[in-house]
């Protein structure tokens, strides 16, 4: 094991040796290299004469570029853009991000979390979380109605043990009590076990009430109460887009952090949704746990571990992204830009209930709870999903997406407000077509 | 396992059963999913009146987009910056960089490619290549030599067991011998080994010369004869920067590809030096190998893989790095441009030779070959490599790398012509100064 990794693992055991026994072997030997970028950090503020540590082509001082480049950047110089950003993330950013966490999270008032680190969207975060953290083997708990890429990314990359449980009970809410035996069945099997929580959720479009929020948090810390530990990350891509009064307006990721030694809260989110840049690919990854020593420093541990993590995959997430996403958020007119397209948001998920209330549609299909984020589902009573999608595909002209054998999924995100009546009507009529 | 990554590990058998046995277990695991994706595909195709399968917002029919993020983009609308890029690389960008791959190797004439997969930078084309095809223990020979980031990507992070060899022989050539010992002495007890092979190399700076270029693959096409598994990875990272005359100035990927049905050659390049592009991250996986059947169906197959690995990874790179990079090698202006940056660089490492050929020096350091890149190396004679390079910083402002005990990296690429002089008198007065 290289010396680096071992200092940073004797810091986080002495911070909570917990930790240390939720960590992976890959996360264990990770550790963020000293050599080259040390001594390149060290050249950047002493080599006033000459600096010719840096990996990249300069010219009269300035980083090289060439001006077909340079054409479609407006108002970001190649030093914010074309050089290398770090491994962590550009300092700049990870400060606003964090500022950013605190602010949407009132219980987070008074609790420490690490600075976050950069990630290439949020699909990297829940990578290179899985890096850091899973085994081969490693039991993670979904619901039955989940995004399929967490099984290319956690299954089929990192080799764990996926298990589900029925998200919602018949009276049309979060389905906690098959979440408590779920996660109590594999705590008792298992040391450790990982709980991804994903609200606003993909595909349902559900996020949990209050109360549910307030069951799950009680749930999870008797887990940890009782020996196992309990690994619970929150993927909060669709963080914000909340349209129902009584859901949980805040990260799950702000009422588990540090509640219990046993339970390292996780928290990915990232600018992909919340600041509508998908294709731009910045997230990040933020901890937070209980810890018994100086928490800055384990946190920077913990952060060094994982940007380590970063540089053996990706070396770092796109500079240009990084700064533009840096650049709205420092924008005076980013919270009124965001409000705007919110209310857009809000409005079309607003039609969307108020269409689906018609009972002239009940016998063609269930809707299934949402109150949040991009996306519902309907589940058809009458006929299979993928030939009422490829009928309304072929006929109609209207896309939507297949879920297995009953379920479609609408994503509302994509969908004029003025367009929600027709569209339901029309997979009405191609269910009558098909009957 | 999946019943699509199975479709797939049939058509690679059938093209050459080799593949499949040099393949790493999650490699087998690995597909492009259909479910959502496909059906978006189709969508896009034929959801003429309403589409309400995008995973992004829309407004009006345009992507949704904040004004503060867009103020930092020019020319390119949100559609081509903001959206998703496709798991694969934008099309566009794929068939042009493979154009641009024959153009520059030559040796390629006649023989089949795969079609690139974009990758995150070229880091993330070697550990998206060690997804696929290195698992744990398998052996890497690299020379003695390397850039350090090749540890953590491939043993850190994946648990390959990584071999050296002593780089270049007293005479000053690249040690084919002792690449060819490590190589056979691997090959004797493993039934496949991985050759990284990276040129211009960091940090020498040093590429093959066409002899030794053609003994290595005569090398690697005995082993394969001889019944082991090779898989000769070219890391193309510095490609084109190339400053004397017999220097192999294509990628050794040329002269590997479909020589023999037992070696696969890898191309993993990218625009980050090519175009000056660092931080945007954007590079290229690319696959030549012998297939008896359709070669297309079978890159297709491996690209599939690939991709599906980037997607359980990143989901996928920056879609406007990506659109950045098409432009400019769309421009006009774009083979000037490079022109014009290669002839300031070649004039610095010819700046470097002339200033080192200084016999004063000989007493103070020996050089190590170089030819290529960004770096070059210097190896010294009477003090410490760390103890200099804190001096130089600390009395001169002069910022340089220490590698190992005797070894001083310079890059050169980032070095004013004018300074060249003053940076090595400054190094050999460090060197006076601390005897």
């Amino acid at each position: 094991m290289n010396p680096i990794a071992k200092e940073l693992n004797e810091v986080i055991q002495n911070g909570n040796p917990n930790l240390m026994s939720m960590m992976s072997d890959v996360g264990k030997n990770l550790f963020f290299p000293k050599g080259i970028l040390s001594q390149s950090a060290e050249a950047r503020e002493k080599a006033h004469k000459i600096n010719a540590t840096i990996g990249i082509a300069k010219e009269g001082n300035a980083t090289m570029a060439l001006p077909s480049v340079m054409a479609n950047i407006s108002g970001l110089p190649a030093e914010q853009s074309l050089t290398y950003a770090p491994s962590f993330g550009i300092p700049g950013l990870r400060a606003v991000w964090k500022d950013a966490i605190y602010e949407k999270n009132p219980s987070l008032a008074g609790k420490e979390i690490s600075l976050p680190v950069v990630t290439n969207g949020i699909t990297h975060g829940i990578s290179i979380f899985a890096d850091v953290w899973v085994d081969p083997g490693d039991v993670v708990i979904l619901p039955d109605m989940f995004w399929g890429n967490y099984n290319m990314i956690l299954n089929v990359r990192k080799q764990a043990t996926i298990k589900h449980f029925k998200i919602f009970t018949e009276a049309g809410g979060y389905n906690t009590a098959a979440f408590e035996e779920r996660v109590k069945e594999e705590a008792a099997k298992n040391d450790k076990i990982i709980v991804l929580l994903n609200f606003p959720q993909n595909p349902t479009g559900y996020t949990l009430t209050v109360d549910e929020a307030d069951r799950i948090v009680q749930i999870l810390t008797e887990v940890a109460e009782s020996g196992t530990h309990v690994i619970a990350v929150a993927d909060d891509a669709y963080f914000g887009l909340f349209f129902e009064d009584n859901v949980l307006k805040e990260s799950i990721f702000a009422r588990l952090s540090g509640i219990h030694p046993r339970l390292l809260a996780v928290k990915l989110d990232g600018a992909t949704k919340e600041s509508y840049v998908w294709g731009l690919r910045v997230g990040f990854i933020t901890y937070g746990c209980t810890i018994d020593t100086d928490a800055e420093k384990v946190y920077d541990a913990l952060a060094r571990k994982t940007a380590g993590g970063v540089r053996g995959n990706i070396s770092n997430a796109s500079h240009l992204s990084q700064s533009i996403v840096l650049e709205s958020m420092k924008s005076e007119a980013f919270a009124a830009e965001k409000e705007e397209k919110y209310k857009i948001l809000e409005a079309r998920a607003k039609k969307v209930k108020k269409v689906l209330a018609d009972p002239k549609y009940q016998d063609a299909w269930d809707v299934y709870p949402f109150n949040s984020g991009y996306f519902m589902c309907i589940r058809l009573k009458t006929v299979k999903a993928e030939t009422l999608r490829v009928h309304l595909l072929d006929k109609y002209g209207v896309g939507l997406i297949a879920l297995g054998d009953t379920d479609l999924r609408v994503a509302f995100s994509c969908l004029e407000e003025s367009d929600v009546q027709l569209l339901f009507d029309t997979v009405f009529q191609g269910i009558a077509d098909l009957s």
